[in-house]
């Protein structure tokens, strides 16, 4: 057995392929002064090729996993058009008159070791990049053949080394049951495919003393992406017990859809709104069919990504209203760009940070580049038009703050009135209480807004200044702590004072455990990943508000978060 | 006028005299194999004289400025033995025939551009210490003489590109009336070592096309190390009125300085004990002259670093004994090892952190590397027989921490005990309260802890999630935010509800508009630079705690920072 980090959930079990290296050994041959011109040419017309190749690997893969994931290629032809890289090569072969496919192999050599020195996880996966455009053109040059998968054997599990999106593009999701990669981050952009496409991904494996491979093709495998597991050439009992949780997970699966269409409503008639986070249409279907009030959170930031500038007014538009059109009237709250931080974007350069979790981010950039705001708040008043569109102003952090937003966002609706744009003049805002700031002056900002969504990822890393992503001290990152049971209670007893209602929007939404505490507190409305939303109904529908008050009194008189933990595990004891 | 930032307070009026650059040029020539043997001996001479050269600077300097800041140059000897820096010096004689002093200079050139890529102040530090020590080097492979100053003209000002901490320690305080470098900062080595000599000091000067030498040997100067303001040939009108400047702030000083033996307490009788934070012995001195009741917090980080190993229990004993002897059974509250974030120890490598704020720091290594923790809580525990010592924990988030720690200094009494090594067994345990969770759960954690002491740096970064060295977002940086007096009110009441003393020792402690803060909310302490006492205390002196009451019910009722600093404004215009 060996340990890695599940990057994609679910089980696979079967026979693994080992992908081979995309490596070549070349020789340091020079060319002759009176070759330059060929040889630029030669780099000229392999760029042209590979740039093809990239193009149509992003076509096909739109087919299968949409929009947001085909972009990722935009990145790679960026790399074909970027001129440090390029001049790199260009100068190799001019000064040093060195081969194109050495200049090359030695450009990439030279950024990925660069990249890599500088021990950043963004950076390595720019590297991976990197590496992985710079091998396409490589394979070019020295008219390599493309390394190919069986195709038409037995379903497998592939086994890399590491595995880069353009290869990852490849894949016949009818032909993979499951990946394994020794490297590699459930961050990368190859886990996001992963887990679009939905396939099991376990990454970055602990191996002893490190052999080659720790894995060779034709092996039996069973992963677990859940847990992060694989099992080299398990026992039958092994296998069995693997098929079992597979069959009992598909199942459980299968139970929990019966409940879409129930209401979500808690045995004594405390009735709890949920609704989804999503960042793309593909994930609004998923919340639909799992029975979402609506959206409660669309993450804007996505139409940013992966692309080469600001996506426009109207691309803007087009997205928010198929997002309206599609709900139906259903409520769309749409939370205002929230970049920076660790969401970078490839064409707007943001200042290096030393502590950009605590940066120039989100709200701050929008009051900065009012230009960006304005055009971002026009779309989605125009889109307003089309639903029941809401907006929300992402890490407030002060009264000045929501009125400097809300101030732009009436310049704007006075735009459109002039040139008679329609919008709904009754759209409401909100803001994100995210900071420990919002929550002690949440009577303040209550008066300016019509609704709170507390975001409990940062509400807990500003609380505790824990990075959660810092494997040294997540541990200490922890949602259950006395210090935030009553941030939670401050900021919805503010909301309710000055009567506009509050919902939650971090991952301890879905968490089953914190049910009670939202009962408990009588918030309005959930909102996570439509993944969650059966499995929260489910459990709602047999918890009761009055027991969850009872709980939540005895949970604000324990000193420690391990204390909260045990009494919510004896808590959901007694429900089941 | 040219603008720059202060790095060292004061007004210096004089001649310029601008440094020459430490630099050589050298043609690339190649040695002969058969001389491979004497470069390198040539190269480890250099190194030996090199070395010699600095202890004795550091020697030097020690007399001049103290121990800590003496221990600089242990970084520069840790660089000759650098394997990194050496191996690429080796290698460039070994096996591409370099000359030592080209193999020299070009990996000095190597590392700093390395290190000026990654655009970190850290990393810019030490490119600097490592030009500084490889020019050393390169000055005795070339048989160069030393750059020396004027020593027998007027006292002058010095300008320079950068300065290097070895070029501040060869100058006499006597001749240099002030500093100006064109590029550098206010944390580096030689801005520590200028406020230190007491002298004043502009860096970083913003030149608008950059020409090569904006100032030149011989020009008149006026510079301003408070407001970070060089003038260039000021007329006679602007050096009469820098004179008058440089007079009444000596003067105010000296007034200031017959406050030094009155009580601190209000016209209505409130007293407010005022203490020193300190690093050092020397600054004890400073404290001591000024009245400072004691020490509120001594920093225990700089003894732990600009040197080679961790500080051995006796190292330490001997270091916490010598401020309790010289406090002579004043309250002295040492905190233990606070580093982390932006403190870091060369020879302890913790990890990179993409935000280490919120990263591996403080109490949290303290509770981990509990081999390190126990020896300094031994040699505190120690020190305590000595004085009025008193421990106190940083970072503090949760209940359990600081049972961790107290249940290790519990440890380190039974282990003294049974050695039969004496302390004071009556010893007080306090914390840091400068985590939101901290202000949120100080109910429970005084329950735990003698007293409490609030850092209002840390607590306003993470309470408006505002790195504060972040110069595109420091303007969102603000203690006086409605949210952070609601929290300094919340600590308070928790302290006072337990019986329990309160103290302040973040900057704001020695602002002097949050003073009726304090007053209103009846704190015990507060705890700030020696150089900062004689001024709270004058304004202490003629401001009632009953008026500040008054006012800070006002301040509660604000609903933006402006309305708060505009309400204590305008209080201490009526108090004047």
């Amino acid at each position: 057995m060996i340990n890695g980090i599940g990057a994609s959930p679910g089980i696979a079990i079967g026979k693994s392929f080992v992908l081979p290296n995309w490596e070549w050994e070349l020789t340091d041959q020079k060319i002759d002064v009176a070759d330059l011109a060929r040889e630029f040419e030669r780099l000229y017309e392999g760029i042209r090729t590979s740039k093809v190749e990239i193009e149509q690997m992003k076509d096909e893969l739109r087919e299968v996993v949409g929009t947001e994931e085909s972009t990722i290629f935009d990145a790679h032809l960026a790399i074909l058009d970027d001129p440090a890289f390029m001049n790199e090569i260009q100068g190799m072969i001019q000064r040093q008159y060195k081969a194109a496919e050495v200049a090359v192999k030695e450009a990439i050599d030279h950024f990925v070791t660069m990249f890599d020195l500088l021990d950043d996880e963004y950076m390595k996966e720019r590297a991976l990049d990197i590496k992985d455009v710079g091998n396409r053109l490589l394979k070019h040059l020295l008219g390599a053949p493309e390394i190919t998968l069986p195709s038409d054997t037995q379903p497998f599990i592939l086994v890399a080394k590491e595995l880069s999106p353009s290869q990852l593009a490849h894949l016949n999701p009818q032909h993979v049951l499951g990946i394994v990669t020794l490297s590699g981050s459930t961050t990368s952009h190859s886990a996001i495919m992963a887990r679009a496409l939905g396939i099991p991904l376990v990454v970055s494996l602990v191996v002893e003393e490190a052999p080659e491979d720790p894995i060779q093709t034709g092996e039996m495998l069973v992963i677990d992406g859940n847990e992060g597991i694989v099992l080299i050439e398990p026992t039958i009992e092994e296998i069995k017990q693997y098929a079992e949780l597979q069959r009992v997970q598909r199942e459980a699966r299968q139970r929990l859809r019966g409940f879409a269409d129930v209401l979500p409503v808690t045995p004594d008639g405390k009735e709890l709104g949920l609704g989804a986070n999503i960042s793309s249409l593909k994930e609004l279907e998923v919340a639909l069919s799992s029975g979402a009030y609506g959206v409660g959170l669309f993450r804007t930031e996505f139409l940013y990504m992966d692309r080469q500038r600001f996506p426009r007014e109207d691309e803007q538009f087009d997205v928010y209203r198929s997002v309206a059109d599609r709900l139906g009237g259903k409520p769309l709250i749409i939370r205002t760009l929230d970049i920076g931080g660790d969401k970078q974007l490839d064409y707007f350069e943001l200042p290096e940070e030393d502590n950009p979790f605590l940066g120039y981010r989100a709200i701050r950039i929008s009051l900065d580049r009012t230009d960006l705001f304005k055009t971002q708040l026009r779309a989605i008043l125009r889109a307003s038009h089309y639903g029941q569109v809401k907006i929300m102003y992402p890490l407030i952090s002060s009264v000045e703050e929501v009125q400097g937003a809300n101030r732009l966002l009436e310049e704007a609706k006075q735009e459109l009135l002039l040139e008679g744009i329609p919008f709904d003049s009754q759209l409401e805002t909100g803001i994100m209480i995210e900071l420990p700031a919002a929550v002690q002056i949440a009577e303040l900002l209550a008066e300016e807004v019509d609704f709170f969504s507390i975001g409990t990822n940062d509400l807990v890393q500003f609380t505790l200044a824990v990075d959660r992503m810092n494997e040294q001290i997540s541990y200490l990152y922890e949602p259950f702590h006395p210090a935030i049971l009553r941030m939670l209670k401050m900021t919805v007893e503010a909301a309710k004072k000055n009567g506009i209602k509050v919902s939650v929007c971090g991952e301890m939404a879905s968490d089953l455990d914190a049910l009670p505490i939202w009962l408990a507190l009588d918030v309005d409305e959930l909102s996570m990943s439509g993944h969650s939303i059966l499995e929260v109904k489910e459990r709602l529908l047999r918890t009761n508000q009055s027991e969850s008050r009872e709980l939540f009194a005895e949970l604000l008189r324990c000193r420690t978060s391990a204390d909260i933990h045990d009494k919510l595990k004896s808590f959901v004891k007694a429900v089941h």
